[in-house]
């Protein structure tokens, strides 16, 4: 048995996407790495699981340098079957991604990338979620590099606490106009939707999401403000939804 | 124009699941209903939404006493376009369910009900999800809507503190064995997946998602002893998933 850690790696971009190429180069610096990952594009896809369905999955050799299986699933159901089904012990870290494109504020929430880290976290593995502020297929990754080691090795030297996982955002940036890390909170923002409509060749109308990013928190401490200001965003994010400041006030209705 | 509330509709189950006809019929007596749900059953999509396919959205009359809109996409994406392309003011409540099975403790994660109503608190709408923990479709819903009545009208009256919508569960039992409301945190709970391995006719395996619930968390103040106990289960939930507590010992750390 080697003492180096193993590494679970997955993306919600799919198997072959250049971000998760970037992410197991540096993983294989670090530890034995193996990739449990969609084997198509999964973007949006939030916290779905497949139940409904049946799962695939293939031993795949895309570099030769490490154990890879593709998934027919979502990210979340990439980590089930990883620790159900391929791993014979329990990784030392999951990470993520790297995503094309941003998962801070809000887009946590519908984030595949967040959503593989969030089940892990959830299977106990300390995890990490890594996106970059650039949806191009063809997005230059190598200054992702040294952040994304620097993080890892962080979280394998300290764990993280119990229920919570790490997203991190980089900047679309050169490596010498990256400023450093901040640890942040996730900003109050959304999405205003402005729907597309078309009508197709058989005359029925349909509709395509679209839709512009509102930051509505100018917040010095949160993620957006971090990576307006070339930053690299780290947000502790946790599983447990509860609103719990809002437990005694509803304690006052009349629920009974 | 009518004074009563304008309440939105919508569930993860389809439009015609038994589960969402019984909340329309209790919505009807408190305000103008507007539905607008799935055209098939979308359970475990989690906050999934439609990025790279297109959306239809089709006149229905189910009933003939509200307005109906079937969708092709997820809970998620019909409250997107119920905001965006249907209503013309911003609903006054956003229902969502009742869903045909528990949305108790970790289960809110994966939950297409409660992404539907979470998806509705990011739009400002005050938003309750409710599930009844029988996954029949033929389950009987009649014991749930005095509580889906009594929650929902102190919703409209007391309204929800921003970025916190309610996880609402009902215990399957007959009316007079539920003990009342309580209003609860989420339960540290996780499902513990048993996948059931089969080959194909083409010999090709293949994986059935199966588990069992596993609760670590016997608080008393959780959701999954209020329903275990008798009562309906009522959960403030929020989509800042900002674990605050973990920010101090992040800032300990050698990021930079």
């Amino acid at each position: 048995m080697s003492k180096r850690p193993l590494i679970l790696v997955t993306n919600d971009d799919g198997i072959t996407a250049p971000g998760i190429r970037a992410l197991i180069s540096v993983m294989n610096t670090i530890g034995d790495v193996v990739v449990v990952a969609p084997d198509s594009p999964q973007s949006g896809m939030g916290h779905a699981i497949t139940v409904n369905a049946t799962l695939y999955l293939e031993k795949v050799d895309i570099d030769g340098k490490q154990l890879e299986y593709s998934c027919s699933g979502t990210p979340a159901d990439c980590i089930k079957l990883a620790v159900r089904e391929i791993l014979e012990r329990k990784p030392d870290i999951c990470v993520s991604g790297i995503n094309h494109g941003s998962n801070s504020s809000i887009n946590v929430i519908y984030s595949g990338t967040m959503s593989a880290a969030l089940e892990a976290g959830i299977e106990g593995i300390p995890a990490i979620g890594f996106s970059l502020l650039d949806y191009n297929w063809n997005a230059n990754f190598e200054h992702c590099k040294p952040f994304v080691e620097t993080i890892t090795k962080q979280v394998l030297e300290h764990g993280l606490s119990d229920g919570v996982v790490l997203n991190v955002n980089l900047p679309n940036l050169e490596k010498d106009k990256i400023k450093g890390v901040k640890v942040c909170r996730q900003a109050k923002a959304n999405w205003v939707e402005e729907f597309d409509k078309r009508t197709n060749p058989m005359g029925r109308d349909y509709y395509w999401l679209a839709g512009k990013f509102v930051n509505m928190d100018n917040g010095e401490d949160t993620d957006e403000w971090a990576l307006a200001n070339g930053y690299v965003s780290v947000v502790p994010v946790q599983f447990d939804l509860t609103a719990h400041h809002a437990i005694q006030k509803l304690n006052t209705w009349k629920l009974n």
